[in-house]
């Protein structure tokens, strides 16, 4: 198929920038130093892609990944990187047959991973970000606890989320100050491992033993202004449906339907968006542009790449004019 | 089933509320002086509701939409009140059996509307946002340009979206003026239908045959400022999976994959939402009220209904504590 012949909204991979970027980070962090986050891109398939390369451990932040994961068959070392308290769903998808290691943070966590069989977990420490993870003064006790209950602690797990596109002259003193914290609670709590980072701090985190980074592989406009060496390969490909000539504007149909807003709007090369609605992107050329034709395909860079993938069914693979691959967004939902 | 076995997060419309918004929208606008517009909700079983309290005319943004409709056995008269270009797309839709208008604003538009069989169209008129539409002083050369390719013109179609949600003391005078607009056009144009209007404006704009209404239904937080009669449906039911005493926030199981960012942050009652991540959001208790409790359940109330509804599989139609009904968003996608 021709990426012309492609029904529009649809999400598109540039094929050579996504095997760049997934071999400087195989590079950066091979085999299980890289711990692949599926969030950023809800494909078993894109997964596989990974698993070939030598990354066979994977973290999701619903359980719907994980079971997707495992009935995919990349269910070797699956963590849910995230709290549930949903006994019934976590018992099926310990039953699916991966192993399945979930993060904890409280003794209801704890509780509810003994009750539905789970039987590995790590302590998720908060390490500056207001969000899931125990306070570190906690986390021995924590583990403790959960040892009582039966469940191998594995490590702990601490997510500095607020840091990823930090400024960089303070980047590495503030990643090490977050970082430090989990060190004292991975004192406290044993086990091997020490899983965080992403994207926006993969290059200098240098205390996990295991990275969980996603955004990388497809990238997005706010991670790449961090200056992280990772190229734009997700864009949503769309046709002009209508133009305003003596207004100076033009309408793509793509909107708020296929976009991810929360870092705010898209933008497109050459072009200034204006604004978007559900199904539509207003926008001008930049200065001295042509304002496109009805008909013309314009490529929009999203924002936010999570939440823009979560929108869609496929990711086409392009390559060129041609569509060279298809990977379903199967693990959407929850 | 009950409320409390839903997984989440989950979409769920109070029955009561929404059924209050249908009747109350179906006296002000009866039978086909509504043609309620399904991008809002993207349901079918949600709009048999509507065909069945004698709405039978539906307008949708989507082509998917439209062949969703077909399919469900509600085509009597369907409007794709957006343009197209992809002409195979439309023939698709032509080809499944229901009555299919759809709005042209160029000549490109009109020649891909005859080249697909589409029989009849409407000439969408820009009555103020920059988005599609054409002049309303070029509306009945294209008309004439229509006619000529052997198309019906129904009439005329013109949405004053820039004015939903316009301060009250001045939206009636610039929805009037912007219908003269309209009006304008209309009598270049001719034809039966004068079709715009929403839920912002419906109940002032008394120059159209019909308003293509649908927010109404569910409701969000931005439409909810706007001193319209209708009452907040739609809630997207959450978790809480992590509570942080000493810092004084806590952490619901619904994040930007489950809610439209574009208006800004959600809301939920007796708490302030601190913000959104992926598949979280954290929130502290208003002045004096408690923390909640691991396990808690939250409500949490969208700022934008259309992109909310376009992330979830299902709505939950609740009672009370019961679940009564579940209606799938089949329409989602393109």
């Amino acid at each position: 198929m021709l990426v012309q012949d492609l029904r529009t909204p649809a999400l598109v991979v540039d094929a050579g920038a996504f095997e760049r970027n997934r071999t400087t980070m195989s590079a950066a962090l091979p085999g299980d130093r890289l711990r692949p986050h599926v969030k950023a891109f809800k494909s078993t398939a894109l997964a596989r892609e990974l698993a070939t390369a030598g990354h066979r451990g994977f973290c999701g932040a619903t359980l719907r990944e994980l079971h997707g994961l495992v009935d995919a068959g990349l269910g070797d070392d699956l963590l849910l990187a995230n709290e549930t308290v949903d006994e019934a769903h976590l018992r099926e998808v310990v039953a699916s047959g991966g192993r399945i290691t979930i993060a904890v943070d409280s003794e209801e966590t704890i509780e509810v991973a003994a009750r539905a069989g789970v039987r590995e977990v790590l302590i998720d420490v908060n390490v500056g970000m207001p969000r899931c993870g125990c306070r570190p003064e906690n986390a021995g006790r924590l583990a403790d606890r959960a040892r009582q209950a039966g469940l191998e602690v594995r490590g702990v797990m601490g997510y500095e989320g607020h840091l990823m596109t930090a400024d960089l002259t303070s980047k590495a003193e503030l990643v090490a100050a977050s970082m430090e914290l989990l060190q004292q609670a991975h004192a406290e709590v044993g086990g091997d491992i020490v899983s965080g980072g992403g994207t926006g701090t993969y290059a200098i985190n240098r205390w996990c033993t295991e990275i969980q980074a996603g955004s990388y592989l497809l990238m997005d406009t706010h991670y790449g202004a961090s200056e992280v060496p990772f190229e734009q390969a997700l864009h949503l490909l769309t046709t002009v449906v209508s133009v305003d000539r003596a207004g100076g504007w033009a309408v793509a149909d793509g909107g708020l339907k296929a976009l991810g807003m929360d870092h705010g709007d898209p933008s497109i090369d050459d072009a200034k968006v204006w604004f978007c609605s559900d199904e539509h992107t207003t926008f001008g050329p930049a200065d001295g542009a042509p304002l496109p034709h009805v008909g013309d395909r314009v490529r929009i860079v999203p924002a936010h790449v999570d939440p823009t993938v979560a929108y869609h069914e496929q990711l086409h693979v392009v390559s060129g004019d041609e569509v060279v691959d298809v990977w379903p967004v199967d693990l959407r939902g929850w």
